[in-house]
């Protein structure tokens, strides 16, 4: 018997989006040795999909590793359930209904598929490979188009009973506030503290103060990376939508710590390029709002993982979390 | 070697409030072989009162079982941190500053001994010997006086980094909401859930309206028990006061549930004697504040613990969680 060599080992990452799917083969310390993607709406059918990612992978493994060192899948999709291995009910994929998703990887690539969103891959892929190495508490907040989150607690990625925990950016931070778009919910996080929501606010900012830079731009080129450039300018009404923003994140975010405790929490995504112009007030506002044995023990960082890379990375790590 | 008979196996329960500090020694299955009590506030010296304990409880554990069969000691108190086995900070307790209260039993009664806040040992209670047992994921809330909970996902109760998690009542409900009483915490859940909470809501609304029959009563007489009186009269006052509680508590329950999905909310303490005055409203709010896919798959469920005996259960099942 011949053991193991581990860092030989490596696993498929997928990250599938409603309009892009990215995949990369990585090894145990979170290389990408090779990656691609392809379109997934040119798909309506799922099996044709897994055909097509079959046929474009299966060469990039036989080259980077034997099927012996190829330790399975991990796939980070939306409403992906990672006990049943089924895509549900996803707004925005073609596939409708309950998917088996992991049941048709398994069969086609002949190792086993583990499935889990794209923010509680993020968290995994933080823990074994970037910022929450060694954590055993965090919450992870991936701040893009939407708000998700993965949460990590004793160790381990918190499933909940049905696999749907961590749903934070559809917690209500202000009850009968702002209404989402999609879900119709008054007041969630995402309302507020996503790109959307920026936009949102930046757009009712900008007619209240009518000299702010954001007046120069048409309706439509309003968003989060305007904002941010208005607000590199010391517009002051720039400023006010990231302080708005960060006050209801901060808001949230005490209430996040005062269940879970954790010892950090990482900020992901698009938003975060406003550096510290929504770090500060989300910091100031979640410290306001904490009981005092919380105070001043709860690091607020920014992901170590690259952005193009994150998804796949966490996806991979599905594979060797236990 | 001989097998250990597990049941005959035996913990000693306590439960250490401001006030008073109950006992019992409890088996595997939940009986409690002898119980006891002793004023805590008599002993400003925590030796003192580990003393006192001791020759409370000696005699009674050399009469149910031996040495041998003495597992260990369970203790659920305010401020209790799991790891470290300290009582920190406790504002309603005699011993100041941070107390090694695990260590110091362990020394006086040669057994391990750990220790949790009383809502956490509830959790723990309610799924050794209660409504939870073999549930993996579910929250408890303890809506007494004030408002505490337990949180319990993937099989194990969630201590956060610093044993401090799981501290829903202190999370606010409404932002900028009534101040409460000793945090100074703008709309926590606790200033509106707790039978505290429930006090002020009614002395509010019976000054709105004179014709309820919550204006019988003196004001120093006004209390969540006296609001419950007044609903089963038909009093509408009284009942908007438990409509408006339920609304706040199943607004925070929705989020919780968006936090670790779990099967079931169990409600605890006085506050539920009220029944389906306040679980109907709580239901409503809660499932009209979920997502879609959370929504008619959570129970509420009534604590089935015996609530005289519930502190010392659950603080005797820490003994046991593994």
């Amino acid at each position: 018997m011949s053991l193991i060599d581990l860092s030989k080992q490596v696993a498929l990452g997928v990250d599938i989006g409603g309009t892009n799917t990215k995949y990369g083969i990585v090894n145990h310390r979170g290389e990408i040795l090779a990656k691609g993607h392809l379109k997934t709406e040119d798909y309506p059918k799922v099996e044709d999909f897994i055909d097509a990612l079959y046929n474009e992978v299966s060469p990039l493994i036989d080259k980077h590793c034997s099927q012996k060192q190829f330790d399975g899948i991990g796939v980070g999709a939306p409403n992906a359930n990672f006990y049943s291995g089924t895509i549900e009910q996803a707004p925005n994929l073609h596939w409708k209904g309950i998917v088996p998703f992991a049941e048709l990887m398994t069969k086609k690539f002949g190792v086993p598929c583990k499935m889990t969103n794209d923010a509680n891959a993020a968290a995994l892929g933080e823990m074994m490979f970037g910022a929450a190495r060694g954590m055993k508490d965090f919450i992870m907040m991936t701040l893009g188009t939407g708000v998700g989150s993965g949460i990590v607690a004793n160790g381990q990625l918190i499933y909940g009973h049905d696999g749907f925990a961590g749903e934070l950016g559809h917690t209500i931070v202000k009850p009968g506030g702002r209404k989402h778009w999609s879900t119709g919910s008054e007041g969630s996080l995402e309302a507020y503290a996503s790109a959307t929501g920026i936009t949102i606010t930046a757009k009712k900012m900008r007619a209240e103060f009518p000299d702010s830079k954001l007046n120069e731009y048409p309706e439509a080129e309003i968003n989060s990376q305007v904002v941010f450039e208005c607000a590199k300018k010391g517009d002051a009404t720039a400023i006010e939508v990231f302080r708005y923003t960060g006050q209801k994140l901060g808001e949230a975010l005490a209430n996040f710590v005062m269940f879970s405790s954790p010892e950090a929490i990482l900020l992901f995504g698009g938003v975060i390029h406003a550096g510290d112009f929504i770090l500060k007030p989300t910091k100031l506002h979640m410290e306001r709002n904490l009981l005092p044995i919380f105070r001043n023990k709860v690091r607020l960082v920014f992901s170590e993982l690259d952005e193009a890379d994150a998804a796949i990375l966490g996806a991979s790590a599905l594979v060797w979390d236990k």
